[in-house]
């Protein structure tokens, strides 16, 4: 599992019982958890017993949905960019996506706006000004966060994808470009790491939110 | 030079005479500059010409102090924790330290905390939980972000470091081991870049700085 | 096979019918075999031949019992305190136990307790102090022999894992850190090695023991 | 020396006197040399023998200027534009533009406008649009090859340079980012091969010369 | 998405549905499109749409045929030389030729005349004397465009592949043989890129054609 | 510095003060220090202050004598074979040593017997035979601990080092060959490592050393 | 197809009906070919074409028996040894061997005397004496050719393979023990090159068989 | 030095005072002594011990020369052809030359016939029919052997240099390019290791000769 943060539940290579008897517990103990890399037999079983669950299929994500004392739902806090290169970076974008929404935290997605179509980013430049935190999810050659880096003055949070064919190396070319990205306000998390990417965003996110608040 | 921060002067391989002309040109135009990975003999020539410039024979930076109208110094805001596994780690540390100096934020420095002595991170804990986020610098195996990344829920930032020999392969090790981190709130910056780690780390407490501000 | 001890046969590539004659003659011989990398196929045959075989389908071994003289089973001496990091370390681990098991040894396994949730091993540390040999078995960084490394002095014997994904590089990564450990009573074995790890651990445990009885 | 154009003389690890010699031999047959590599001891001996060679130093090229039967400079045909995304890349652009120079084309030469400052190649987009080639050098993350990429319709060849620290890797991550360039029209050659780069570029502007010329 | 050319569709990992939809908007346009790494399902559905796509199975590719306004095929232009070292490196090649068809380019393609037959080439040099460009396509060792390089002096555009065994890492020493070619004139693309060596073979082909017309 | 034991001193890269500071002080404290990778200098201002220091040039190491309270030199225990492959080895195979001997460990040195002259190890082998634990330095193709490891029954640590040319890649490819080694009691530690190597035995020795005398 | 001996086929990704049309073919011209790499498919339908065929299941060899002019076998000349570290070696050298006979040489085969059981070798090392070339295949640490090569004073061939797990890597590990050999008289071919150790010892073998005939 | 064969000293790292006494002791014991890897220093102190010592500056070899019982010298054997693909691999082939007149082999040494300039090996291709090996060394991609290999119909030796820059990876690339050579009859030993080239070479020509003489 991973460290630190009981209620999120790396579901690779966990039996479909065992994920269900882990949410059953987690849930019970009021901790309204995130699962990860789930798979559909695993979210279909997690479905029948939670039928308000939310299954992203693309993110291969489940949460329980998080509600307030009242019961209505809580209110997201701050504002998240998230940017990918290209369509096919999108189950990874949408892990971090899901990520934010179990952090309570506003999310605004735009998808397939890589830098050799140079015209598509800058048209979306002015969405960007207001965020916390930018998170760039890209394959290839990696380069997007550092075009990004030069228009924001926040912290870019770069997500190298395995998206590639030969010298792509299942992503390690994309990482290699973001970790030497000659802008200053560019850091990386692992290959395909969509959920640390989103889980740092959102730490930051959240402390801006409480100062804001006094 | 650091690209999109002018002021930022890289001067590994840059003349003598140029590095001056750099500095004379942008303190002209009111910045304060900061130089990264300075030669002696650029310091030398930079303190004949700017007296008052912060020279950090260790962190291989130079500075020029910052003052506010009334021509006292500019208080320093929000708290960064900056720990190091190592002595050997401490260059790296102090080119961290001082791009934090030079963007106004406090730095906390605790050094040689290393995995392989647990109760000498245990001691300091406590002077980790009211940071804006947290810089770890290591080498050799890269371990001890994963280790204060357990203990606080702020952002970590990791700095793998080229100390070691053999198969560390020039701080590659380290940085594996960070992109690896079990803790979800690590992300990682290239070999020795001090400069990168505490530039995030410094606008991540400016943000917040500027939140608590209202 | 594995050279110099005969009675350890690698099943993984052998014909289901061949591993059975192996264990047939070489139980023949009065020797107590242990297989590893044992497939369900393999298992089932010999189980049907050996119905008394201890088969552990986590660990993938099957090993013939041992009993003395008098049809007693053997004591088992001297204790190895065998770790993992993660749940999913498992495997790797049972293997480890059970070679530890056919070399007669007592075993104290504790499971789950990584570097970014530190008071997991604080907890269990006590359970280390007498033991003879340490086996810490870990994927992704790698860093758990480094912290255990630090409380304990006997030998450490790191087994990495290829638990993890993106640049954990099937095990690499973990290995890299044990071989850089900055404890210095840290050994490593090839990745996923579980029977060496355990193979080590018990010839040092037997050593101790033979010199006990003086 | 390079292979196939013997009037070019790779000069690293030649001796001062073999290095006169082979431009002595050469030029006896009428060829007008380029040496590439040439240390400054090479470049005095050559001088002092061919008072009209020219020298540049930062390109470390030397080359015999050509003039048609007139005794006039030969007129210079095409257009190839040249960029550096820093200027610790410009040493390789100057091999690259020598190249061109002595292959008698016509060189536009653009420094220092990388990806991180999106606003410095924007502002010169419109004197790329008329080139017969694009050389891109780059180091670091190498990612301006396919932002310009993005902004012309004629081939790019990209050239990684050696500049950088840590996982720059000595420009293989370069290399890797403009291998994996998503612009279609990015070829690539061996890191800091300014020659080759403003060879090929060179080649494919005397076919469209001749071409226009019928 | 490739950049900057939209009517290229790289339809690897897209769905039959949307690589249909993608195809009937842009010929809706007026765009002749190209499809690579297309499936068997996806060249199926699309045949059914439009009876008159060229589907070819081995390059993995589909294009709608280009007519001018009288109806009749577009003349083909320049002449593209496009050679493999063997029989396997054909399903790379048919890529580049579908590209150059689909940009209405001459191709002539030579199969299995790769070096440790030394008359093979030979016997076919004169073949190439008038091309504008050579693409050369090879796995294994890669040594091909080394050759043919020193017969030409035009642009040689080397496409390394995957085929191969053991030591050829899935192309990667191809690759690194082309990109250290002692020939001066060969430059290099990605692993298996047909679509890419064939494109900026297609651009300079063009280039010339135009400046032919004057 | 090395972690956990603070009596040893990894010198490399501190200054000659600090190096006699850090023995003074330790020393003071009653310890009798292991210093590691110590340069001629330091060796040279350590002995002025310590003149019964003992200083392995060859090992780079330097050790305070260790006395019992009557003043005579303190027996020393067990017995460790220490090997080399060739003679290029023994500045690695004497760190081991010294950290033996630092620890009151038996050493026996055997050097220059590697594998591709059989007959010298299988003369020597019957010094191998009460041995605690048997460390063999290699560099190389680092084949040497297989083949001891199938004359012995105690555990072979295996420290491969950086001797050789090309391929050897500075150790690398002799640790992959222990890694690998088809010995089931051999386990590795870093390049170079000669302190871990014979640390990691001293311990094993001292703990049968110790459950002999009861 | 191997380059340069038309008569041998490198069947992998050729069709069934391909291989028996070059078989038929090759054959025609009364070629006695030896095919590689061979599937059951391929060898059923070459079997019930030639139902003289010799094919070997584990070598995934065919070839067609070689008769002199009165139809009688061809005699075997000069002697190869051929050695295997491990049993699961044994396809690849099984492929070595097919290659000799094919050209007409004898072979000795040797299984399972790797270098961690070394009698096993000492007791077959009066085998190898006469021979005119070693072939030894060998995985994991490929250190076997370097024992075998100080015990024969002729060339030894070794063939890496991919046997092994974790830090083999494939085969790299044992290739590059095999380059890096303190032997003398050891060169190297491709991991898994059963064809090529073959060839090149049969190569020597007729050499040496025409010198004796004079 | 090279393990099996006493009387070939590597002199790398070896003092000049032991690197005399070796020398005297072996020639005293009556082996005409090679010497490799031979620094000035050293060679200038055998010289004056050895006055008919044969040293070889570019080879950085020595030799004592072998005369016959009536102090002739000794006839040279069969024919070994030797070729490079630049100037800058001679150091490497001159080694290998020296290696094999030491062993009284005949050498036939052709210089700078790399493939980029097809017509300088054909002219050759006559000199190389009646060798009893060829040996071929090459730098950059390595090209050279594969071409060679289709020429003749006896081992080749493949001897990659570490000439080149950027990607050539010292020697890696063309290693990796002779271990892929499509030609059936090339053998390849490690970077730089112009010795074990010859050394193998001459092993094939002495057995020839030896069978020839019957
Ligand atoms: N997709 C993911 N990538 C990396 N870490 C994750 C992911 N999902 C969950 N985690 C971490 O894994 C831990 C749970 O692991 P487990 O106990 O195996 O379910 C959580 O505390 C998270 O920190
Ligand atoms: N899981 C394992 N990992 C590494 N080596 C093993 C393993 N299992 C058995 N061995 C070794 O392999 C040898 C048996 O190999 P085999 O003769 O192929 O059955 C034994 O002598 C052991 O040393
Ligand atoms: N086989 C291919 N290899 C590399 N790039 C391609 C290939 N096929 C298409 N492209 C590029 O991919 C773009 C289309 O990608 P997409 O929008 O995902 O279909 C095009 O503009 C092309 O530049
Ligand atoms: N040669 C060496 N190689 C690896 N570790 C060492 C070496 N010498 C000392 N050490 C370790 O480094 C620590 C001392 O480091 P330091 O405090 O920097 O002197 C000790 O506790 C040892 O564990
Ligand atoms: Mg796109
Ligand atoms: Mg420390
Ligand atoms: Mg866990
Ligand atoms: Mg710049
Ligand atoms: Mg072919
Ligand atoms: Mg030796
Ligand atoms: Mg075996
Ligand atoms: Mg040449």
């Amino acid at each position: 599992r991973r460290c630190g943060f009981t209620e999120v539940v790396y579901c690779e290579g966990k039996s479909v019982g065992s994920v269900v008897e882990i949410f059953k517990s987690l849930s019970g103990h009021g901790q309204h958890c995130l699962g990860t890399r789930v798979s559909t037999e695993q979210a279909t079983a997690l479905t029948e017993y939670f039928p308000e669950i939310i299954y992203n299929k693309t993110a291969r994500t489940v949460r329980l949905p998080r509600t307030n004392q009242a019961g209505t739902p809580v209110e997201r806090v701050g504002k998240v960019s998230l940017l990918t290169a290209g369509t096919s970076d999108l189950p990874v974008a949408e892990e971090a996506r899901e990520t934010l929404f179990w952090m309570d935290c506003e999310v605004d997605l735009i998808v397939d706006i890589g830098v050799a179509g140079p015209h598509r980013l800058q048209e979306q430049v002015h969405r960007l000004q207001d965020s916390d935190a930018v998170i760039v999810v890209a394959g290839m050659e990696g380069a997007l966060p550092s075009v990004v880096g030069g228009y924001v003055d926040c912290p870019v949070i770069a997500v190298p994808t395995s998206v590639g064919y030969g010298t792509s190396f299942g992503g390690v070319t994309a990482l290699l470009g973001m970790l030497n990205s000659c802008a200053s306000n560019v850091t990386v998390v692992n290959i395909d790491a969509g959920f640390k990417g989103g889980y740092v965003a959102g730490l930051i996110t959240h402390r801006i939110a409480k100062a804001r608040k006094g």
